[in-house]
């Protein structure tokens, strides 16, 4: 089976866009293009973290096919969480790679490198704007710090110099940073001035590339969060050690969300604590839903063995994450994502040539990209 | 191909059951049967009106193949629009009648008698409760007025009836009104009620009949809106007549929505009159899009043959429907639908047997009542 782009394309992942931050007298640009294109308000992938999502995005199918459901994974042998940093955890090509096999170039642009660390293969030209190479410094300028909203801006502005300087190019994918949106709702002036200042990045790239398709969408959303479970304590102090609880949402960027999230994969030290620690997880405030791996996976199209052996699922308030003790209350302006409640996320499709897509076919991100490729 | 009910079921599509009335909080059973069961935010079908979604849903299929896109159409021997209130004008077989062919039988609850008049067929056992038969009134007592959230409880109730004591039913299709909707945005106290009280009922529905598969949808969202265009009047005051400009949300219900609604259907006297057409629609403040028939058709899945020669999508603020003027600015509390900016609604499902619903496959209301059938 051979995928090849349709059309030249540039596919803009924005970390982090909520659909509640697109507003279209914000983003005037999006609106042209979602009226004159495809737009659609989508879902994500659960769970709601940008690995998942993101190597979703980039490969064309479901983590149960690409096998990358975590930041991060309990190692077993080192007995610790370990951040997911590396394309040997990709159980399929990435459609970079899919490209390159039809004679296609594609560009990695990310400003985080663990996006590069995984999904580098078959592309000809990356950037990580948290660590870039010293000629892309050289070239760009160094990029504003990680923990902006400038950072994006530095990112998008190499993908506009591509669009107009690099003609042998077939694929740029753009992915962002969420920090805007873990620091500020969509109504605060400063995320206002984050999405106006992407909305005319999409005018530019349009300008820039007439003949590009334009495909936008995330990889989740975002919510105010108010409190944290640690999950292994708090089934330690009800008399269960668990083997581990990860937090999938952790990654080396603590400062967006101090490694908490919405979703947590609890190991256990044997099969046979499985009923008795269900039983003290579903008694936590908070704690919505609680699945075993096989559940889990069947219903949302995880790969079982990689995503410990129960699923926690919380409310719209809570997260979970290492604490020094069983629980925190957290900061006011605590915002974080990772689960059910931030899947809502805008899928748009703009400048396509041939067969349009079809509004019942386009329901979740990864759509947006396969839309982009034909399979033979 | 047959179709046949998994297990016995209850289909609630709960008219104008926009996403933004859904919180846990004031529905804690409804949130108890997404955490147990199934739950997604999902998209209704364009155009967001009862007739295209709900025909849609009873039948487990798009318009493109039912054939029913709206609640009213052009007659051009009678050169008026007409009530769209006859089985005759689906194109397919419902699934109340896959049902009864395999041996099932449905009932069908519903507050508006365009319903049973359109799905009758199949069916053992309907009510309507704008207009009740004798029989079923003198069973369950007059019916509160159309124009009240009460209507709903009353259908409730029979179903509920039917619940406990009709052991030969295997699908009751109970569909609400959405007066509420229109009249309350979700955070009225009066809007609160009627949900509680719908939540309340999904209680004594499971109580009554444990055995049942509980699956629930909507057909719309719903919005308030500032300002209606009359087509034929503004094409007309700028130098083209049209032929007839159908409000596709027009039903007998004028208190709802006084018959106007976020989208049109366009006819032209003649095909040499569109490009003017299209460009007089696209100059008016609060037209976003003109799709001619095949593009709408295409994209949406609709019927070519029933949708106009235009179709107008106008923005969040702008509906379309039959005016003295114009134009003409709208109450503050007018609230309606039939835009793409009304597509977000719940998607629940509970209590089912067997393999359980993938996250990936179930995106529209439609799905929901695919779900409920095996089909070979």
């Amino acid at each position: 089976m051979t995928s090849k782009l349709k059309n030249k394309s540039i596919l803009i992942m924005v970390d982090g866009f909520d659909i509640r931050y697109y507003d279209p007298t914000i983003m005037p640009v999006m609106a042209h293009m979602a009226r004159n294109g495809f737009f659609k308000t989508g879902n994500a992938i659960f769970p709601s973290l940008t690995n998942a999502n993101n190597i979703s995005i980039a490969c064309g199918c479901w983590p149960d096919e690409h096998g990358v459901t975590t930041n991060c994974y309990y190692d077993d042998q080192r007995q610790e969480a370990v951040f997911l940093e590396h394309a040997d955890f990709l159980t399929t090509k990435t459609l970079f790679e899919k490209a390159s096999q039809a004679g296609q170039k594609s560009a990695l642009l990310t400003c985080k490198s663990k996006t590069t660390k995984i999904l580098s293969n078959g592309v000809c030209f990356s950037v990580a704007a948290e660590f870039p190479e010293q000629e892309i410094r050289e070239k760009y300028g160094d990029p504003p710090p990680m923990y902006s909203a400038d950072i994006n801006y530095w990112l998008c502005d190499i993908a506009l110099d591509l669009l107009k300087n690099r003609d042998d190019l077939d694929l740029i994918y753009l992915h962002t940073t969420d920090y805007p949106m873990h620091m500020w709702p969509p109504e605060a002036p400063d995320s206002i001035a984050h999405m106006k200042k992407l909305d005319e990045y999409l005018r530019l790239f349009h300008e820039a590339a007439p003949e590009y398709t334009i495909a936008l969408t995330a990889d989740h959303g975002m919510n105010y969060k108010k409190k944290c479970w640690d999950l292994a304590k708090a089934c330690g102090n009800r008399g269960i050690e668990l083997e581990f609880s990860v937090s999938p949402v952790a990654d080396r960027l603590l400062k967006h969300h101090r490694g908490f999230g919405g979703v947590a994969y609890v190991h256990l030290k044997s099969p046979s604590d499985q009923e008795q620690v269900v039983k003290i997880l579903q008694s936590l405030d908070g704690v919505e839903t609680v699945l075993d791996k096989d559940q889990a996976a069947e219903k949302y199209s995880l790969l079982a063995s990689r995503i410990g052996d129960l699923v926690v699922l919380p409310d719209e308030d809570t997260v979970f994450g290492d604490l020094p003790e069983e629980s925190e209350l957290l900061a006011e302006d605590y915002r974080s994502h990772g689960s059910l409640h931030e899947l809502q996320i805008p899928l748009l499709l703009y400048n396509y040539n041939g067969q349009p897509p079809k509004f019942k076919e386009i329901n979740h991100n990864v759509d947006v990209s396969r839309f982009l490729f034909t399979t033979s």
